[in-house]
């Protein structure tokens, strides 16, 4: 896809440049190179990893102890009748379409993207106008283990306006196309593998869950679980009665979940393997979803691409605040309004650029048929926006469908603080007489009758009173039409009082890609800048101190054994604040060691040097700014807990601490 | 097993009791018990959770921080290359037998274990002794969902001395036999199946690898990882260069591991998803493996059971240093010591039971074929003795597989200090004359030249001079042997400098099964005392503060609304110290909520009543003497900040607060 991607300083962003930094910092790398990898398949090294465990640090904080949550832990593995009564065996599957020559196996509505956008720039091309270059595909280049793939490349022709259009606007809602929608764009627009030059097959559904079997019978299917939040659905009884039957209530979730890509590109971005976030939160249905803390949230403004702006093949945003887009009902109900708040801090948090996120509402064909309404929260990168947060309302749909399958009580019940008089149709059946006249078919009859509706009960009583008798649906039996005489049935409306109430609750689910969000964050913090010599433009990785891998940086000026006490010592005083360091004591000038640092995205720097050793005074150096102040260990220790913690800036501390020029001097001096 | 287990206080253990409270607190749950379950497969609700973040958390201090040690986070799904060039394809197997006429699967040396056992508590029986009860079997029955497994039951019946020595050895060494050796057992024993009758067929080895396929196509073969190992050892040169080339270092990883269990059994002790924590330690192979932290620790005490000891049918344990073992050679070395009294310190930091723990090493027949050395740190539970943590020395086996298959560089380059000289035999092939000679076998025949070693080389040579040939194997090529005339090559004993030293480290690797330290330090921590009324035995768990899930249970007295602006900011104030606390605001009197409260292990509770709305002073209860002192706010979240960071014990604060009585009482009262 072709971007237009900045770093945080404004320059251009040099996609190939930031990757070779990433791997050879080892943020992340792909799993099994040394087997030539496995597509979609990432491990992450110390960097990466101390990045990620911050960030689900702060998502815990932020969601799970500020709301009080109950964390749960459930298994990956998932038996196949519990994905088929979630609706996932049959329906959780993207559209493939294979190259009748070569046998290529590609992600039908990728393939139609690839190609509406090549001609696109081709078209550009032909018209004399500037083509953005494709980011995407030279990361995908710099990639030399990555086996070779078809990627349409952009020819100079020029396409009449009206194509040009239509292209675009088929672009704008790509997710929202059927298999068979996209084999007609195919055909219609003749959309061939720029490999073979054939038109791939007509697409087929391809399940994307990882199948294995369980046991040693092999006779129990089993999946690794798509999302975590079914684990949660199945508990939920479970933890209504931890919670002393309190609503409403959410769950959380923090663990891996898979899905079998067909064709994974994009580095982080889509993978095969990934770790998820996921609140469940329980609410009742009655009383419009209302949320008690919405008032703290309510003026907060997002940036919003709705569903119907969508539709008419455009992508304008608009700025909304939450209270104005709930009341408009622009978002369904304050609870999903609330979520949509608190994903937007916690993207603050954690350093997400403000200026590169929006939410973006799906189309009705791209949600599941149960949803009421789901926003992803979108953050720009050089692969253009990417769905980082999903935050669905699933109604009721999935406790239902579970109890209905199991029988288990999915459900609350609520003493009702005054017992409430319903009037209702009732049916009353003389099963003394229903056995003899319908004999095996009796209880699909009985059943039959039990499941009417009110309104169905209110026309059968009305047909009963008038006629003697009514006719009523029960497939399976006879002609699937069956009668029912006056004296099997009563059918009255009657009053009774009720001091309980039961119902299933509605599920709003914030659902995060925590892989996708640390790639993005990635992308948001990094910039460059000129090296010493000027020639060579050197990675920097802007992390705030809270998600940063590591915080300070300690730096013995030198090889010479009269620092190392001092670093020990203070490596060890970090330690007990909790504050996580790194010595680097190799032999290269202090200038590189910083450098590769700031690569790293550790936010401060500590040195110590011969002033040191005379009166245990040390450097602290702001990454950002690369600027020393100097000072007594006690207070640059002050310092340092003070930014990590977030009470104070470097700013505070710069003006407070006196200023330090000339190690890197010293160093070229020596 | 049979078993005499107790509780902390030394109480016989109620594994019954224990086990409906940790499901009714919601530890943890069958998973998919609605769907009725799935054998081996658990879930852990918000207490569990939480205990496991806590286990999780000092474990990352103490290894990886600690010791300065890589993280990194690999992905589950493995391509069968890799597991294949592991061995775990062929030889990550457990014996299963079958029955014949109800096809019963079994694992052979569990059926041999039960069939044993029941006979031995039979024996007793016989002789009038007393029978421990069969705790394991107690707790499965309590598991109504549970399907009817083949158990073994006792019948008294006299067993011969001899026969019950010879059992008694063959349960000392259970884990010793190969699948046939189980079979022999099985008939010489005649072990039958107790629900049919029958002798199980001959074992035959299952896979305990879950297999799925990647991508599209189904032709890429994965199985899910059996050990987070694996994944390290592909990343080692990436890592060592990570590492600026330094050695020794280690990697560290947690994360999730499968084992598709014949018949898993045993709560959280045997389950087929669980979590890892793994170092891989690497060093080089030369000069002892010393470790040069072995001084800070070689004072320490281990129980230890080795080897010898077992093979005599023997399970004596021995107190011994950790440097007096490694001198002994009880231990193979440093390294290994090293990280045996780590692990203890370990154990004992997150509460374990050290009269509970032991350290059993591996029997030759039991350890991986290239392992030097191997020891389970075991804990005491109520299904025995429980492997929790194995430390293998694996010796360079799997760097060496994968570089041999790959060609990847897994090794360490390490420039000598001085200059060596080597004086080598070296081969010099005269290749003009080899082709001709040899034709399209030429280079197997060179490959086969180049790769002997010195003392063949020797050999050779001195064969060459004296009969100007000599007869070399070169399988697949005429009838494998080639001769070799004088003219083809020379062989000569040569000197030369070398600057560079390359090795392939050897790796130690101290592995942890975190659910099974997680189940044990449970048991290591309940206790039961007497209720008010005396007839009731109340659950408590006493997890030192560092570990329990929860660290301070915040009640108001009553649900006086009085109370709740107060709640609400010592709630926020622990939040902002980093304390994790509930709110107990249930309407159930204080003495119920602060029983269901030690059942979830809070060691501190905070009661609000009418006297701090008066004066602000809060109470604060202990759970394990439920002695409560009562002082001004400050003072009391001071103190629990102490109890939590360890800085004070409970003795502590009781000295310096004022005691408080009454409160139970004041709510009988009102």
């Amino acid at each position: 896809m072709a971007s237009t991607a900045t770093t945080l300083k404004g320059q251009p962003l040099d996609r190939a440049l930031l990757d070779s930094t990433l791997r050879r910092r080892l943020f992340y790398t792909p799993a099994f190179e040394i087997y030539n990898g496995v597509a979609g398949l990432f491990d992450y090294g110390p960097p990466g990893c101390a990045l990620q465990a911050n960030i689900i640090d702060i998502w815990r904080k932020h969601f799970v102890i500020e709301e009080d949550m109950l964390e749960v832990d459930c298994t990956v593995l998932t038996p196949d009748e519990v994905l088929k009564t979630s609706g996932h065996v049959e329906k959780f599957a993207d559209w493939m379409c294979k190259d009748p020559k070569n046998g290529e196996i590609m992600r039908a509505d990728h393939f139609v993207e690839d190609i509406l956008e090549a001609r696109l720039a081709g078209d550009k091309q032909a018209r004399g106008q500037k083509v953005e270059e494709d980011e995407d595909a030279a990361a995908e280049n710099s990639d030399k283990k990555k086996k070779k793939k078809s990627k349409a490349k952009a020819e100079a022709v020029k396409l009449d306006d009206a194509v040009v259009q239509e292209y675009e606007e088929i672009l704008a809602q790509i997710d929202n196309y059927h298999g068979d929608q996209l084999g007609e764009l195919i055909q219609k627009h003749d959309l061939r593998n720029p490999t073979t030059g054939e038109l791939p097959s007509h697409p087929v559904p391809f399940n994307l869950m990882f199948q294995t079997a369980i046991g040693p019978s092999g006779h129990l299917q089993g999946y690794m679980r798509p999302e975590t939040a079914q684990g949660q659905f199945l508990n939920f009884a479970k933890l209504l009665e931890f919670n002393q039957n309190g609503m409403p209530f959410a769950s959380a979730s923090i663990g891996r979940s898979y899905r079998n890509e067909i064709s994974p590109r994009a580095g982080l971005l889509r993978v095969r393997e990934f770790l998820m976030a996921e609140v469940e939160h329980f609410v009742d249905p009655e009383g419009g979803k209302k949320h008690d803390r919405f008032h703290e949230i309510e003026h907060i403004e997002l940036v919003l691409l709705d569903r119907h702006v969508q539709l008419s093949g455009k992508t304008d945003l608009k700025k909304m605040s939450i209270g104005e887009a709930v009341k408009n009902q622009v978002i369904d109900n304050e609870t999903l309004g609330y979520f949509l708040a608190r994903i937007y801090l916690f993207m603050k948090r954690i350093g997400v650029d403000e200026s590169k996120m929006r939410f973006r509402q799906h189309m009705a064909n791209e949600m599941a048929h149960y949803a009421a309404d789901c926003w992803d929260c979108e953050l720009l990168t050089s692969a253009g926006w990417i769905e980082c947060v999903g935050c669905a309302d699933r109604s009721a749909y999935d406790l239902t469908v579970h109890a209905k399958k199991t029988g288990a009580a999915l459900y609350v019940r609520e003493r009702l603080d005054e017992p409430k008089v319903i009037e209702e149709y009732e049916v009353d059946i003389d099963k003394k007489l229903f056995g003899p006249r319908f004999k095996k078919d009796a209880k699909a009859v009985q059943a039959a009758l039990e499941d009417t509706n009110q309104q169905e009960r209110e026309c059968y009583g009305k047909t009963l009173a008038e006629a003697g008798k009514f006719t009523i649906k029960v497939p399976g039996v006879g002609d699937g039409k069956v009668e029912i005489t006056k004296d099997l049935v009563k059918i009255e409306r009657r009053k009774r009082t009720v001091n309980i109430r039961e119902y299933t609750p509605n599920v709003v689910e914030p659902s995060f890609g925590i892989g996708r969000i640390l790639y993005s964050l990635i992308e948001h913090c990094y910039w460059t800048r000129a090296s010493e010599g000027g020639d060579e433009a050197r990675s920097v990785l802007s992390f705030p101190p809270t998600v940063a891998p590591t915080k300070v940086l300690l730096v013995p000026l030198s090889t010479n054994p009269a620092f190392k006490p001092f670093v020990t010592a203070i490596s060890k005083k970090l330690r007990q604040l909790g504050i996580s360091s790194k010595v680097d004591a190799s032999s290269a000038t202090i200038g590189k060691r910083y450098s590769r640092n700031d690569e790293l995205g550790t936010p401060l720097g500590v040195t110590i040097d011969f002033q040191t050793v005379k009166d245990g005074s040390l450097t602290l150096r702001d990454r950002d700014s690369m600027v020393q102040v100097r000072a007594e260990e006690d207070k640059i220790l002050d310092a340092i807990k003070a930014i990590v913690d977030g009470t104070k800036t470097w700013e505070d501390v710069e003006k407070e601490l006196p200023r330090f020029v000339g190690q890197e001097l010293e160093v070229e001096v020596r």
